[in-house]
C-alpha cells in the first residue's frame, strides 16, 4: 500500500466540476468518518470561458484564478491533477480510488467499478439523461487516462431511491413501453440524502432503520425526499431531475402539455452552444431545464438575491420566492401524510436550505399546524458557522417534531462509501 | 313569457353528450333549487357508431336505443330535439335558455351569452384545449341553428378557479411568453366544485364564505380542489385537464420530459380517427390524454372492475388502484397543510368518489392521522341510494373533521346559475 492512501471524489455538473481529496483514516468507528479531507477544488464556468478555478489545501495554501487553458471537463480535470503535485506536493500515484457522481444510474443500484463494459452501459443510460450524465462521463474518461493505476468507481444519484414501491414510482402509462424504455420515477440527489440520513441518525442518536424524515435538498437543483424506516419512500424528481420542485433554471413540475403550447418546435433536436458536452436532447428539454426556473422568473439564479429583492417588494422576486415556498410545502404536506404523521424531523439542506433563514422561518411557521417545532430565531443561523454538520433550528420542545439543517456533502458520502465498501 | 319556462343544460364530452331539461320554479329560497328536472338524455359512443341514446322523462317514459342516425355531436343534439316533442310532448319554443358546459374558458370568468364574437373567442381559446372544447363548440353551433329563439350561454369549467393566487397558478417559466400564450394553471371541474361547495354549505349549515374544504372529484377525469373561505385556492389540473390525477385514459402528472422518451414523434401532429371533431393536437397530447391512465395500466376504464380485480390480487389492477390512492393522498396532504389544518370536510364526488366505498374506506383510514373521522362502514354507502345530494360517511364524532360524499351535478349547477343570474 502507498504511504498515503488517497481517495478522490469528483462531482461534475453541466458546466462545473467539484473535487475533494481525502486520506483514509482507517477508522471503523461508525460515529467517525473513515476519511479525512486533504484538499478541495472547484471549477466553474467551464462552458462559458474563462473558467474559474479554486484550489484549497486544508490548513494550507489556496488558489483562486481564471484559467484560459480550461475548455472542457477533460482539461479542467487535467488542470486539477497538475495542481495537486505543484501546489500540494502530492504524488498522484497515491490516489487509489476515484469516486464519480453519476446522476442517472438507471437500474444500477450499487456503485460500479468502471470497466469498458460499465462505461458503455452508463453511456447508453445517458440517453435517458443526456443533460445530466454527459459531464460525468467526460470526467471518467479523462480520469481513466490520467490516473490509470487508480480504480474509478461510479456512484449513482438514483441508487438511494431503489426502495420506492412500484405504485409510487410507476407512471399511469403503458407499462410495456415503460419497462422497455425504463420510464419510471428514479429520483435523484441520492448521495445527498444518504449523507443526510446518516448524519441525522448520529445527531438524533436514533438508528437509521427507525428514522422517518422529510428531507429538503434545496439548491440550484431542488428536490424533496420522504424517508420511512431509513429508506426512500417517495421523492419529487422523476424520470429525470426536471420534475418536482423548480430550480435555478428548471421549471419543475408543469402540465405535461404545456411545452407544446410554449413552442411548436418542442420535439425538435436542440443545439445548445452553452453546453460543454454534445447532447442529444429536444428543445423542450433544453427550455425546461435551462431556460426556466428562477432565472426565467427573475433574471437571476441567485436565491439570496431574489430573497433580498423580495424584501424590497420586487414583484418578480416575490412571485419566484412565494412560488417556491408553495411548491416546497406541497411536498411537505404530502410526505407528512405519507408517513402517517410519524416524522422525526424535517431537514433543510442544499445551498438554499442551508443558507436561507427566511425560507426556513416561513416554512417552519406554516408547518407548525402539523406539530413541528417553530423556528427559533436565535438558532436559525444555519450550518455555515457551526462545527457539526447538523444543527437544530427549532424552538426546543420535546412534544414537537424537529426542524434540522444539515450541511450535505456528496463528495464525502462517496469517499465514505468507497472506503467502507469492498471496492 | 311562455307557459312553461324551460332551461336546457348541455354537457358535451369528446364522444358523449349529456342533456338535462329543467323547468323554472320561480323559487327564490336559497335552500331550494330554482329549477326542477323535467327530463334527461345521454348520448354516448358518438365517435364509435352506433351511438347509444337514452332518454328519460321524470315520472314518465324512457327510451334506450342504438341510433345509426347519430354521427356527430350535431346530429346527436338534433336527435334529442326531435325526441322532446315526439316522446315528451314538449314544444321546443318553450326552451328559453340553453346552458353549455365549456371546459376551457381562458380568462373568461362569468358565463357568456353566445354572440358571434363570443363564439369566435371561445373558438380561439380552443387552441389551448382542442381536445376539450371542440365538442361543446359543435353543440353550441347546432343549438344556435336549431333553437334560434333560445339564449345560448357558455359556462366555463375554469371560472371557479379564478381565485387561485398568482404564486400558485404560475409556472416557473418565462412570464412574457406565459402571459402572451396564456400558460398558467386554470383548473377545471369548476361547475362541479361550485355545486359541491353550495351543497355542502347547506348540509353543514355553514355559510359558503367560511367553508374550508378538500374536494375530490374522482371520475374518468379526476381532480382535487383546495377550497378556502369558499374560494378555490389550488387545484390539481393545470393549463389543461391533463395534469394532476390520472384518469380513465389520462396519465395525470408525469415528468415533463417523459413523452420525448416515450416517442420521438411527440411534437408531430396527431390524426386521431376516433375523435368526433377535427383536432389540432400533438401526438404527445393524444397519447397522454387518450392512451394512458387506467386503460393503459389495466385494459379497462371501469374503476369498479379494477377494484374487483384487485380484490382477486390481479397485479395490474392492484398497481392501478394503489397508484391512484397514492396520487389522491398526495393532494389531500398538500391541501390539508395549505389550509393550515383548518378543514371542515373532505368531500368525495364524481363517479368513483360517489360509488367506490373501497376507495373511500382506504383514504379515510390513511387520513385519520390528520384528525379526520374514520369511515363508518354502515354509513359508507354513498349517495346513489339516498335522497339528499350530500351524505356523511364518517364515524360520528364532533372532534373530527367530516368525511362527506356529494352527488355532483354540473347540469343542475348551470341551470341554477342561469336562473339565478341575469341572463
Amino acid at each position: 500500500m502507498a504511504p498515503r492512501n488517497l481517495v478522490l471524489s469528483a462531482n461534475a455538473g453541466s458546466s462545473s466540476l467539484k473535487i475533494s481529496l481525502y486520506e483514509t483514516t482507517g477508522s471503523t468507528d461508525d460515529n467517525l468518518e473513515p476519511v479525512k479531507l486533504v484538499l478541495t477544488s472547484s471549477i466553474s464556468n467551464i462552458s462559458a470561458p474563462p473558467a474559474k478555478f479554486t484550489f484549497k489545501v486544508v490548513g494550507g495554501t489556496s488558489k483562486d484564478e481564471e484559467s484560459s487553458s480550461i475548455q472542457d471537463h477533460a482539461s479542467a480535470f487535467a488542470h486539477f491533477i497538475e495542481c495537486i503535485s505543484h501546489e500540494a506536493n502530492i504524488d498522484q500515484d497515491h490516489i487509489s480510488h476515484v469516486c464519480h457522481r453519476v446522476v442517472h444510474g438507471g437500474d444500477y443500484h450499487d456503485p460500479v467499478l468502471i470497466s469498458d463494459e460499465a462505461y458503455h452501459h452508463i453511456e447508453r443510460l445517458s440517453d435517458l439523461a443526456p443533460l445530466h450524465n454527459g459531464a460525468s462521463l467526460a470526467v471518467i474518461k479523462t480520469c481513466l487516462e490520467q490516473l490509470p493505476s487508480a480504480k474509478s468507481i461510479a456512484f449513482f444519484d438514483t441508487a438511494f431511491h431503489r426502495s420506492i414501491p412500484a405504485h409510487i414510482s410507476s407512471y399511469a402509462i403503458d407499462q410495456h413501453i415503460a419497462k422497455k424504455r425504463g420510464l419510471k420515477k428514479y429520483g435523484f440527489h441520492g448521495l445527498s440524502y444518504s449523507f443526510i440520513l446518516r448524519s441525522v441518525s448520529r445527531f438524533l442518536k436514533k438508528p437509521v432503520e427507525s428514522l422517518n424524515l422529510i428531507v429538503l435538498h434545496l439548491g440550484s437543483g431542488a428536490s424533496a425526499c420522504c424517508i420511512q424506516h431509513g429508506q426512500s419512500l417517495d421523492t419529487s424528481m422523476g424520470l429525470t431531475p426536471l420534475n418536482g420542485l423548480p430550480g435555478a433554471t428548471r421549471s419543475g413540475a408543469i402540465d405535461p402539455s404545456l411545452i407544446f403550447h410554449y413552442t411548436n418546435r418542442a420535439g425538435r433536436m436542440s443545439h445548445d452552444k452553452n453546453s460543454a458536452v454534445q447532447l442529444h436532447v429536444t428543445q423542450a428539454e433544453t427550455i425546461l431545464n435551462k431556460q426556466a426556473g428562477w432565472k426565467a422568473l427573475t433574471g437571476t439564479t441567485d436565491f439570496a438575491a431574489i430573497t433580498a429583492r423580495r424584501a424590497k417588494d420586487d414583484p418578480d422576486a416575490t412571485l419566484a420566492f412565494d412560488l417556491f415556498v408553495d411548491r416546497v410545502l406541497n411536498y411537505v404536506g404530502s410526505y407528512h401524510l405519507k408517513l402517517g404523521g410519524k416524522v422525526d424531523a424535517l431537514v433543510f439542506s442544499g445551498g438554499i436550505g442551508e443558507r436561507s433563514k427566511e425560507l426556513r422561518a416561513l416554512i417552519g411557521e406554516r408547518i407548525q399546524c402539523l406539530g413541528y417545532a417553530s423556528v427559533d430565531e436565535e438558532r436559525n443561523i444555519g450550518v455555515d458557522s457551526t462545527e457539526g454538520v447538523v444543527v437544530d433550528v427549532g424552538a426546543a420542545d420535546s412534544s414537537t417534531k424537529r426542524l434540522l439543517v444539515c450541511r450535505t456533502d456528496e463528495q464525502l458520502e462517496m469517499a465514505r462509501q468507497c472506503t467502507m465498501g469492498s471496492m
